[in-house]
């Protein structure tokens, strides 16, 4: 018998990781990107509330945090009008995703999500031995019949749904979420990654009761907040369900200075509203950017753009090749057809320039390999 | 079928915490406590390296993290002497006993650890369906020729062993777990927890080599490094077991402000220096203070120092409780007969001087509710 004895799930894992981030690929390339448009951060940073707030915890981060994050608690059940026991605080969605799938999902266990949605959520169910089940994309659009009828026909557990959705920036309206509950399996959940709700308009917001069983809506400071490097987010659903994450959760794993930077940004809506503001300026400089060199946008209720490149994968990657040549860090979607498209985060106005300045050559390059 | 499914192992998990958090107890007497010696803590607080690297970082807390964490396991690796592929970080020993449970026990498979050790170590192996076997301590060491006859017994996995031991103090050589090496069941980790080893003598580090299959070790920047609230430890071993964490950790788990304190804080051996001289001093003060009231103290190589109230584990209770009362905050071990104790960090001379005031009264309370 050797060292060491991994269990037959862990043994037959591969060992791939989700993301590449551009700390490596600025490694790689020995430069750092002259713009960051890839992973769809916020370069409109955080409160500075928030940040005064970092500043000020300081020496004082000798002190463990509350395990139970009641002030962040606090000032969400203000925010969203549940109670504490709706929310469960953790390390960004990816860590209370992967504890969903930890508390529902055994091995064998169906799962349904879209072809070429989030692959992070993907990697916590293979890391749970979960079976995945994909439903592609409609017009761009993460498809909720057709996800629903999957569920039935396989039996899923849990079904995951990005709204609004990445790496496309659509949505569904909020009254589509609302009235296909009912079709769910039973026992199936819905899990809602809402992480860009913040950019999406108020109709993309379903109404749906707080201790309903059936949903399970994640939350994120990564995005509209600016703080990625934080990692903190929350969830919010029943009782039950948010009771249960403390069976398994790691209690004390999130960052005091995130726990209390998350309170300020909470409490400062009027930073979000002017970040809104710089996030509708960039996108329509992305969508300006893009019909200056012939090319369309997907329209978006995120922080990022959806660039078609007007031709297929390859096309695409060619494009996306060129931008990370000349320092430009962007992202692209994994399967066709949204691989015709490249993902652009929207950025400052000294971003847009460069990206204004750089995809021409980019084109012209693919173009060219394209003959 | 009802909302949710939760898998078998979930349903039958209890719904109990590991620990109360200090801010929890102090929302429920109302008060902040007067003196924080309950968790081992690090009241001399960070290096000003590591808290400048903090207040510097601020508004970019909007970039993701390296989930590679590069330049913290290259600071690790001139610590160490290790390579980069014998090193993982993650959200605190905590993260890292949750991922090496998972890597390592399916329902069922045997653990041992000792009665009285770190609770958040059985948590997760229940958490993953584990069966854990306790063994005595034996002189309020950790008894490491019992916890091996035992995994010999029951085929352990894993043998969970902290050097030096929380919550007594103690410590054993590290030639006695060098020498323990060789009767290691085939395939039996010995996960070895140096949580507090920057206290300990040169000679309680054992001497194993990167590579060995046998041992995967875990050390924290909570403790000697003063950074509890950032939630960061690592652990290091045989790059093939390192490697499998990648299958499963969540890759962007730290935040990186910590991970960046944590690279200023291991370049400041400094400052580690200088809190090891005011720990010693407040170790002496926890001695005198016993030694006035006509207690003894275990001998420490940590942060803290078990006293030894003298009688049975509701004596202690009840001293413990008089100093909760007058906001001294303490813990003590959960089994007999090491539950005869009050565990006692170190901390300030004025700390010290609250422990002084409130002993006599804690005790002679205790005193005359015992009769």
């Amino acid at each position: 018998m050797t060292h060491p004895r991994y269990t037959d799930l862990i043994a037959a894992l591969p060992s791939t990781v989700p993301f590449v981030g551009p700390d490596e690929q600025e490694r790689d390339r020995g430069a750092v990107f002259r713009a960051r448009l890839g992973a769809n951060e916020s370069l409109f940073g955080p409160s500075p509330k928030a940040i005064d707030v970092l500043k000020d915890l300081g020496a004082d981060i000798w002190k463990y945090g509350d395990p139970t994050h009641f002030d962040l608690k606090s000032a969400l059940t203000r925010h969203l009008g549940c109670a504490m026991g709706n929310i469960i605080v953790g390390e960004g969605i990816d860590g209370l995703l992967g504890n969903m799938v930890r508390l529902l999902i055994s091995p064998g266990d169906a799962v349904v999500t879209s072809d070429g949605a989030y692959p992070t959520f993907n990697y916590h169910v293979a890391g749970f031995g979960g079976t995945l089940h994909k439903v592609t994309y409609r017009d761009d659009r993460e498809d909720l019949p057709a996800l629903i009828a999957k569920a039935h026909e396989v039996q899923a557990k849990i079904i995951y749904l990005a709204n609004p959705d990445n790496p496309m920036g659509t949505w569904l309206e909020g009254s589509e979420i609302e009235s296909a509950l009912d079709s769910l399996p039973e026992g199936c959940i819905l899990a809602l990654d809402e992480a860009y709700i913040e950019f999406a308009p108020q109709s993309a917001l379903p109404n749906i009761a707080f201790e309903d069983p059936r949903v399970l809506r994640f939350r994120t400071f990564s995005k509209g907040y600016g703080m990625a490097g934080a990692r903190i987010g929350y969830a919010f659903g029943a009782a039950d369900l948010i009771r249960a994450f403390d069976k398994i959760r790691n209690h004390f794993g999130v960052n005091q200075a995130a726990l209390a930077m998350a309170s300020a940004a909470i409490d400062d809506q009027d930073w979000l509203d002017q970040v809104r503001d710089q996030v509708r300026v960039s996108k329509e400089s992305i969508a300006q950017i893009a019909q200056d060199n012939g090319l369309s946008t997907l329209p978006s209720a995120t922080n990022f753009v959806a660039m078609d490149c007007g031709r297929d994968g390859a096309f695409a990657k060619a494009v996306l090749d060129g931008l990370m040549a000349q320092g430009i860090f962007v992202r692209m979607p994994f399967v066709a057809p949204q691989n015709r498209c490249i993902r652009i985060s929207t950025g400052r106005p000294e971003d847009m320039a460069l990206l204004a300045q750089t995809l021409p050559g980019a084109l012209a390059q693919a173009r060219k390999q394209a003959g």
